[in-house]
Parts: structure tokens; sequence; C-alpha cells
């Protein structure tokens, strides 16, 4: 199993995702600014990853900062720069917003293994909500299951096995998946640079394929189940997920392969109630000119580069969470699953 | 318009599409080998491109020859040489063949000025049979179109307009064309690096995407028709053609948008009754695990990599021919266009 997130006895090793698959290195971080510039350099990536790093960041500052006759002053300042290192990446903020509150005010005696233990807890619990649902996901595959999936879902992206590709790993360790397709998944790559890398270790037999190649294996009947994660699921089940997705769905249901989404409770927002409602980012043009430092097309041409699709739940066989599978009509059985979470008494998160 | 080939009183500029596009530069060339060269260093590329530059490059050499004492023992050495410049272009060994047939046992004087009048024939029946499938085009296209493309089937392919890219230039010359979507194509990029080219030189509003971009475009119903250009037809209408392709004609199948393919008669192949009949190429896996000198797969993953993909009829809205338009079902229409040149008593191409 791939670690990209060490936590050490008094350091926090990171994997450098810069740098695969070419290499394999780790960034040893001692001090928060350490995990501040991993984050904001992209060393680490992937929202839960992001929040989980910047909780251990906290804890390294707190520590090295014990002692210091302006402990709290100067950990607040920390703790402030660690919040805001990407803005974007909710469960950063969300993450150490909900430790501060239960460390605020404490010594530094104190307080050091406090951080340290709710860092371990998070990093935790990420674990076991991809393993249930890695469970729940595996429990729809097929002996000898050929699984298509696209962009990088795995432990790079969260801590464990990861959310669709913690599906096909689990499916793996039971011998239901017998071959995995990878989509490259351009502009950014990250199915033949982070998902081939993964599988690789793990030594799960995959193969590369362009995005353009999916329908073709398909046609050849050599898929037998795509998996994918998810960026935000409406109330209905309409998904935004890497661009390329609503093609693989649509591709999926003309030659009748089963289309799975595997995402966590978090990734649903009930307060949309359609895909129409998720705002289409718009990314650089230059993701797609250039690949790393080479030109593919004129530098000044026009490129529509969106970041994501939205697959209507229509076309989704099943929504693998953490909480158990959602099915066509997804309105019923995801309001379902969320109130068994209220009643559960557990927070949203 | 772009000149990829460029013939001279006394010499051939090619334009040199490795270079592209970050930089538009010839190569000049006065003898056969140089030709050579550029056809065996994809300088020059696509399979009419090949024939005509080859036909130039025999000309060339018999008037560097001329005056030698073994001139017809020299020149049949070089045509040797040129004719097999690259094997699987048959074009090349096509045009070479009919233009030496037509000119073995002619002393240099005759022959020098023989050679050039049948290169420029050949160049120009390639340009008429291009500007003929344009024309036949056009008249399918409806006024304001938005129009998506993959691979390159432009000038730079051929000489003229091109095929499916000619009938997006005689469209957008009428008027109908407003916008054009070019795939980038991988794993070649074909699209991005020479389509969006060839488009912004003749000022058609030309916006790349990548492969896995055209669903959600077809999603939110910005692109009315979809023109594509062919490796090799069968009796039935079953298209090989760039890999990608038969993604791009289930997704227009969905989302209602007319799929066109544009191809010369000399791409029919009446021998093969359907699709499964095509053998389906298998390339260099590095081809997906490198862009130009960047890795961006691991270095031994396996790689799925085919050279192109087969479209059933059955998906093709129409198949634009320089003789016509072909309409489902194929194999009546195309019997009849293949009859109609063989009344015609033009030999096949």
């Amino acid at each position: 199993m791939i670690e990209p997130i060490k936590p050490r006895d008094e350091a926090l090793e990171l994997l450098d995702q810069r740098a695969l698959p070419e290499e394999v290195r780790y960034l040893h971080c001692t001090r928060g600014d350490e995990v501040i510039e991993a984050i904001q350099t992209l060393a680490v990536r992937g929202a839960p990853a992001i929040g989980i790093a910047g909780a251990y960041g906290l804890w390294l500052e707190a520590r090295a900062l014990q002692g210091a006759i302006d402990f709290s002053t100067r950990l607040e300042t920390a703790k402030q720069a660690i919040r805001n290192a990407r803005p974007t990446a909710v469960n950063l903020a969300w993450a150490i917003d909900r430790i501060w509150r239960q460390v605020e005010g404490m010594g530094a005696n104190e307080m050091v293994p406090r951080l340290r233990e709710m860092a371990d807890q998070l990093f935790s619990e990420e674990w076991a909500r991809n393993d249930r649902m890695a469970s729940y996901g595996a429990a729809l595959l097929v002996p000898g299951s050929r699984v298509l999936t696209h962009c990088n879902t795995g432990s790079l992206a969260t801590v464990g096995v990861g959310t669709a590709l913690g599906v096909v790993r689990e499916g793996h360790r039971r011998g239901l998946v017998k071959e995995v397709f990878a989509d490259e998944t351009r502009p950014l790559l990250q199915g033949a640079r982070l998902t081939a890398w993964e599988l690789q270790q793990d030594q799960i037999p995959v193969t590369v394929v362009t995005d353009s190649m999916a329908a073709s294996l398909m046609a050849a009947a050599r898929v037998d189940a795509i998996i994918v994660g998810a960026d935000r699921i409406c109330a209905n089940g309409d998904t935004a997920n890497k661009i390329g997705t609503y093609s693989l769905a649509v591709l999926a249901r003309y030659h009748h392969v089963p289309f799975y989404v595997a995402a966590p409770m978090s990734t649903i927002d009930p307060a949309l109630a359609d895909g129409s409602q998720i705002p289409i980012e718009q990314r650089n043009p230059d993701e797609v000119r250039y690949v790393r430092s080479a030109m593919v097309a004129p530098r000044d041409v026009a490129v529509y580069n969106p970041a994501f699709d939205v697959t209507p739940g229509s076309l989704i066989t099943a929504i693998i969470t953490d909480r158990g599978v959602a099915r066509w009509p997804y309105a019923r059985d995801i309001a379902h699953l969320l109130k068994t979470e209220a009643e559960g008494g557990r927070h949203h998160e």
C-alpha cells in the first residue's frame, strides 16, 4: 500500500507527487511552513489528503514552538496560515477549524499531544471511510471483472485505499478484479501518472489508455464495469466529476456496461436539486496547450477547458458511499442515507 | 491557404510539419534523397501528400542527373529508393509506379519536363478531388453550424483544402460554418498541433478541446455536426479512422448530432465486406507514455495503443466522397459510386 502521508514520532513524511511517476521521494517536514509549501506546490493533492496533512502541520508547528514564551500567539498565526494554504480546499479549513475549537486555550504541554491525537484520528477516520466504501463497492463486482477508471481516486488523493480506486483494490483483494484500464485523463494526466503508478505498486494489472480509446475497449467487450469518483453529488444523483466522466457514462449506457460512482457522504450536497445548479469551473488554457513543458497546440489558440462535467443520475448504475449504496431514483436513496447519518448523531462532514 | 508542398521552377519546398505549431519552416529540396529524408522523418505526412512529394522528388533527381552518362541507371536506383521511402504509404508506391511506366526509356531531355508535368498533374488531381468532396460536403451543412472534427484531415495531409477539413473550409467560405472544435487527438495530437494551426492560418474560428470534452460540448448543444476523415471504408460503410472516431460516433448518436465521414473514393475497399475484416494496428506504447520528451506514465506500464477504431456504418449519417454522397444502407450507395467510376473509364486509384 502506498503511503502518501507518513506520520513519524517527530516529523511528517509527505510523498512528493510532483515527481511521480519518474521518482518516488518524500518530503521530510518538521515545521508548519514546510507542510504549507508542500500543499501549495501540489506535492500533496486531493482534498482529504490536504486536510490530513494540514492537521499534522499544526501539530508539528506546536511541537516546534513548545517552550516559546509567545507560544499561543505564534501558533495561532501558523494555524491561520495552514488553514488558508489552499483557499478552495474546503476539507483543509474544515479540519483545522474543527481541531482548533478543541485545543484553543490549552497550554503547550497539553496541546501538543492532543493535536497529534486529533490528526491521527482524522487520518484513521478517513481510512475507515474508504474501507467501508471499498467493501460496499466490491460487493457489486462479478468475478473476472475488467474495470475501467478515470482520473486518480486512490491513496494519493486520500489516505487508505481511496474512493473509486479503493473499490478496485478491494475487488482485486477478493479475487474479483482481473484487470484495470486507466484512462490517462487529459489534460492533467492523473490517470497515466498517478493511478497507473499506484496500481503498479499494489501489483494490480493495469493498462493505460488514452481517453479516446475507452469506447473501442467497450465495443470489444473488454470492460465489465466502470468506476469513477465524484467532486459533488446533487440530491437527485446528478454527479460532477473530472472532465471525461460524462463521456464514459454515455458510452457505458450504449455498450450496456455498469457505471458506478464511489464517493464519501461528504461529497453529497443536498442543497443542490440537480446538476444544472453546479457551476462549471473553467481552467487555464495552457493545461491543454502544454504537456509539462512541451507545447502541443498554437500558443494563442482558443481552448475549452472545463475542470469537470456533469453526469445525470439516470446514467449511473449505483452510487457507492461510506454508508451504503444508493440506486436510481437517487432522490429517495440519498435522502435515506443522509437521514441515517442524522439519526446516528454524527455531524455532517 | 497553407501550402505544405510548394513546387518551384528548380526546387521543391516542403513545409516541415515536425516543427509545427511552434515554427513555420520549409525544407528546400533539390535532390531525390532530400525528399526521401523529409518523408522518412515525417516532415511531410499524410498518404496523398507523400505521394505527391515523391513524384516531385523523382523529377528533381532526374533534373540533377541530366547530362550524366549513366543517367538511366542512376535514376532507376533513385526511383526505387523514393518508391520505398515509407513502405506502408501505398499512395507513394502507386504514384511512382504510375509515373515510371509512362517515362521509362525516355531520354533525359524528354523525361525531365515530362516528370514535372506528371507531378503537377498528380498535384492538381488531388486538389480537384478535395474540392469536389468539399463541395458535396458543404451542401449538407446548415447555416450557423458549429462543427467538431478529429485528427488532421486538412491541407497538411493532402494538398488543397483537405478531406473532412476541406468540407469545413468550404462550409466556412459559404458562410455556413460559425465555429470549429478540434479534438486534440491523443496520442499524437494531430488535432491540437496541426488542425488548430491550419484553421488559424485560414482565420476560421477554432477551439481546441481534449478528446474527453467532446461529450460535454454535445450535451450543452454546442455541436451541430461532426465531420471526420477515414483510413479505410468497407463495402457496407463500416469505417476505420483515427482512434477516438468511434467514440465520437456513439456520442453523436446519443446526442442526435449528424456524424459525417469525408474521404476520397480511393479509401473505399470493396474487397472488405465489413469492419470485422479490418486489421487493427497496435502502435508503440511510448506514444502514450511520453508526450514529446515528457514522461507521463510509468515507463514500464502496459499500454493499449490502437492506431484506429472501426465505426459501424449504422452510426454514420453520410459518407462524403469526391464522386458524391453515400447514405445508409451503404452497400447500395457505395456499389453505385464505384460503378459510376468504372463506367467513367477511370482506373481505380
